[in-house]
């Protein structure tokens, strides 16, 4: 029933001398293999789904990584009703789904306002699964990253690894960056714009490549997807899985919607559709599965 | 492959006499009974669908007629890529669903946005079917049909039946007044409220039943749905199916999303939620029925 995860970069989890108790034992999910039968199509191809054996040398990949985008969304395309709001959209199902996600992809990555609104665990809670590596995307470096931050509290455990920050900041805090190696995570180093202080999805996608990391699960929030869905960087993404809840969050919540790009006549570009689509209904929600159409 | 419309209420079709062409003939529509069983469950009573036999002393309904909200949205929930924009989101299956729908349901309703828009044609156009009663909720009878509109000359076609526009104009324009009376349609007064403008739906749908229209099916656009969507107007939805497309229009579209009411305690009500859902992969599309949640 433990998650088996692999060894991690440096020290190992010093759980006996870490000042806080263990984290509660967390609830064991399962998906059954006919649900994940009808998504098997949609994940990275099988040698990019794990991360290198040998993590003290990683490989690197020889290609950008393989590149999911997944998100769960109200039928009025919310995935909370506020900013920094933590909302239970989908079933338990779902839930499942995508913690079956985690365990076929190298890594799972999030904004740094998810990080700091959610304190999540980034593990993956199947049993007999391991877990991604977490890739916080922090470009200024504003996650206070802590002992007791669930990611390194499941670290310790043994039930989780300890994340990647991707970030600008090329003097980040010295105590999150002991933190980090204690546990075996770190800071990468990826250069932002000058004047809108922001990344280039290529830019960061190539340096988790160098780190080994062959397939990145992106999961949220509403600023990393939609900038995800915007032309050209929704060309970096390989493969979309979206679930929808059969609730209207209403007016006001952090919605997933593109922005809207003028093309040369003055006219709007045409909308981002899917291709290869499947649905699969999901207790009371749908997935949907896709890739984006050139 | 003929519609086959009830006798109009007032004067027949003055096909021979009208001063523009017929309409050139429409493309008929076939939904599979295969698909068609999967929706029975979510359509008005039997003995609701269709309009009074005799329309010229029409039985009020006892109760409020049966009311299905029913509408097509991209992924982030947009209707249209703009306001006054007719947008194609889904596929020829979920064309030929809505057509079904029509024919299933007493009436159609549109709010005057969508009537000056679209110039619809409001009809049922799968082979052998009956056409559903037009209504268009227009407060300030600012709708300027004329000869051409579309709806009329399928009125005149035999194709479908001319419009009931509501309206809290107390002396609406005579032209469209006569136009309505030569093909069969006509205005109904609904009082509006003082402050705002707007009709109270009960309202609306009350003067619809004393008409004998026992089912009404509303199709649009975004003002008349998210009103609908809106506590507590939404009681008086007994049904929802709406097609969503593999497709995002992006920021900027008009979008589908309940106003969020604030409860006593200062904090947003509850999502609105459907129960008994069901979703019904339909080409690209994905079919989602359901009744609001109580």
């Amino acid at each position: 029933m433990q998650a088996q995860p692999r060894a991690p970069i440096s020290p190992p989890p010093a759980a006996a001398s870490a000042p806080t108790p263990a984290p509660p034992p967390a609830e064991t999910l399962v998906f059954p293999p006919s649900d994940a039968a009808k998504l098997t199509s949609h994940l990275p191809p099988q040698h990019l789904q794990s991360q290198d054996q040998d993590q003290n040398a990683p490989t690197p990949q020889s290609r950008r990584p393989f590149v999911t985008l997944t998100f769960a969304t109200s039928l009025d395309s919310s995935l909370s009703l506020a900013p920094g709001t933590r909302t239970v959209l989908s079933g338990p199902q779902s839930k499942a789904m995508t913690h079956h996600l985690r365990a076929h992809h190298a890594a799972i990555l999030i904004g740094v306002g998810t990080a700091v609104a959610d304190d999540p665990g980034l593990n993956c809670r199947i049993a007999g699964a391991r877990s991604p590596r977490p890739v916080v995307v922090d470009p200024r470096a504003r996650w206070a990253l802590h002992r007791d931050s669930k990611v390194l509290q499941l670290a310790r455990a043994g039930q989780g690894l300890a994340p990647f920050i991707v970030t600008a900041e090329r003097e980040p805090s010295a105590g999150v960056a002991a933190l980090l190696a204690e546990h075996g995570g770190k800071f990468l180093f990826v250069e932002a714009a000058a004047e809108t202080g922001r990344f280039s999805w290529a830019d960061v996608f190539d340096v988790l490549g160098r780190e080994g990391l062959g397939s990145i699960m992106v999961e949220g929030g509403g600023e990393v997807i939609n900038s995800l869905l915007a032309e050209p960087e929704c060309e970096l993404v390989d493969s979309v899985i979206v679930t929808i809840a059969p609730t209207w969050l209403g007016q006001g919540g952090v919605v997933v919607s593109p922005p809207r790009t003028v093309g040369e006549s003055g006219r709007p570009s045409a909308p981002l559709r899917l291709t290869g689509v499947e649905w699969h209904p999901l207790g009371e929600d749908v997935v949907l599965c896709g890739k984006i159409l050139r």
